[in-house]
């Protein structure tokens, strides 16, 4: 079942090793078939040299393994409370990638510095805060998703609008309308994490860039008023 | 039309790739055929793999498509702008790279500190002022090639012997004598100022090296006096 | 004798370069055979490139050379120290790699600022103090070693909970069951300690995260209750 | 003439770029044959990719070309003032490598912090003075190798002990005792200072590491004690 999304989210998964976001198996991507109520998601702790469309997992909404061999990703948990928060989410990605995790750990959200960020983020890559240890002894990767919603939630924002998240002291989840489309935010993610590291050191009063450039380069991608690519043609 | 030049162009436009100045799609080259009063350059958001001589999309001074199947880079006013105003520049780069953008979200030209710097460029590599919100909700990419020009103008700099600028909170255009060599110049960019980032760092008192020092390296590489490399043999 | 375990560390040191733990000969691993008291480890000063299993030198406890025709590492005496005092240990490696060891040049411990630490390190990354000079011009190798046990003694720290250790001005060692494992230890080290260098410059006022987040992440993953990966299925 | 030296000498430079020490055309390597005074060095501006032995241009100690159909590299008045000054070395690496030409260009020698810088460097690497325009003027690149000389001569550094210097505002020279081994140690200063950059970043009050130390790691490498690798076997 689910074959052709299966050979999707493992293309998304090898990307994960070729975007340079992982190292060994620290990171996982997932997408969800709405129709079904259906997630395909990596399996926990396999590596991506070798690993088969057959070995991505089928979960239902409830993290209840339909279909695969192998155990879940153990980050399963936060995903489904995503694809229940976040109607308009179709890929999570999950990454520890170098800079953007050393924002999180931080503690830290990425400021909008300029067009490069405003291309794919309206606004800041928020970091959600860390669990408390009741949350972190409960239901742990439940909660995690939990924290980051009620971020988006506090901050009235659209994950796709700001498709992507640190949480303080662990990493990044980035979001999209399918499996690729996550891992492709995870790398911006990673890219302007690692160029607002560089700005501030070459300007540490440097501020944020202008909201009107934001709506334009944001807006010239993204919306009915599009210009960037080939779409409309 | 204009066969050769889309192949050169082509080529120029995957170097980006290969000299890792780009991720996805983000930068464009062209070249101009100044007889034809022709510009060629890459069209909008496609991938640098798989992409052949004819997507390059053949455009005039007024931003017309006079051939080819796809829409221009949407930089393409920007590039235009360059053609008009800078009649010995033959080819013009746009690129994210990582540390010249940084600089150029940081909103510093990049100081001249050592022979690197002065063997491609005769003085600092400025970074032009961002645009105000009239300029951007008008006509943005043209705003930006104007925005640009007039930093040339204003400091009296020659787009040859400075090869290349940043615009705050973008990012950064080369110019060269054709796409060839301003993807080259962009190359210079990264890398110049990433040394710098890394100066600055391990010295934060530096100062910018001696005047004589960067006539002797500039006129060493170029202009009639020049004894670098084979041209003369 | 011992062909398999050969094989084994030869893969493990080919290993270092293929994660870039390494430059020129500039590393070595090792593994112990505890039934006969024997350990297998990389000959002296010879290249990665064209390295055979029968360059691989097998000495005893007192680093006698049993059998081989190479010289074995001259950090030999290290990893002898550590396989007697720690019991546990299977596999030992020692790098300069970039990060980790301008950490240990910075004469510091890596601190636990998240996740990606706590998943293979039960704390903080303990920096051992530098030799003495009396040190130094004795038994200088197996002095490291003596140095770094009596770190892990005074903190009370279990070598396989924290697989890992710098020695101030000099570089890494990491610990592992065998010398695979310690290899993978080694490599999150120097992510680790990447992550920090960036941690503490984007955010100069950090502070260590959680102890019961520290607790989740490693007992996650390690231990009888751990449910990361496969192994329970 | 010299084929064979020709063949080691193209090698040397083809390790450049495979070690990252330079990017387009930026860096150098020559080799003297003493018995027959005569240097073999890279041509002037040519791209190492599709370089063959025969490119390779050999000059006497006073610059004449006696052999070879390219300019030879414009840094060569400065290789032959340091074959002339110093009698053992026998190899000289000119580079622009990023993070040692950083130091450069910040003015700062790299401070011994560490093993990895004491396993081939007895002591500081240190970055001579810059030139007065005088000197910028006049005979340039030889100026550039009287003023290493004189920093070597006022030190009283052997070129084969500290086998390598930055110059203020500008680069790197390593020295070897062949054309390959300037290479290695042009690596190695690369390496150390990237390590060194660190090292001040996670530790501003870092101090040199003990000199009984250096004198260690020197002397286990190098001199009729040395007890690394496989040379005594």
């Amino acid at each position: 079942m689910l074959e052709e999304l299966k050979k999707k989210v493992l293309k998304a998964n090898l990307d994960l090793k070729k975007n340079k976001l992982v190292l060994f198996t620290w990171g996982n991507v997932s997408e969800i078939d709405r129709e079904k109520g259906l997630v395909v998601i990596k399996p926990s702790g396999v590596g991506y040299d070798g690993m088969t469309a057959d070995d991505m997992v089928v979960v239902d909404l409830n993290g209840k393994v339909v279909e695969g061999n192998l155990y879940p990703s153990s980050d399963t948990p936060t995903h489904l409370e995503f694809y229940k928060a976040f109607q308009s989410v179709g890929g999570v990605t999950h990454t520890h990638s170098t800079f953007a995790t050393s924002w999180a750990q931080a503690g830290r959200d990425i400021p909008f510095y300029g067009t490069t960020h405003a291309d794919y983020f309206y606004g800041d890559i928020p970091c959600a805060r860390s669990l408390t240890k009741a949350e972190i002894e409960g239901e742990y990767e439940k909660n995690t998703g939990l924290a980051i919603i009620e971020k988006f939630r506090e901050e009235k924002l659209d994950p796709l609008e700001v498709p992507g998240v640190l949480i303080k002291s662990h990493g990044v989840f980035a979001f999209g309308k399918d499996g690729a489309n996550s891992v492709y935010n995870a790398t911006v993610i990673e890219e302007v994490a690692k160029m607002a590291f560089i700005t501030e050191t070459v300007n540490p009063d440097v501020k944020r860039a202008d909201k009107f450039m934001m709506d334009k380069h944001y807006l010239r991608k993204h919306g009915k008023n599009a210009y960037y690519g080939q779409t409309k043609k």
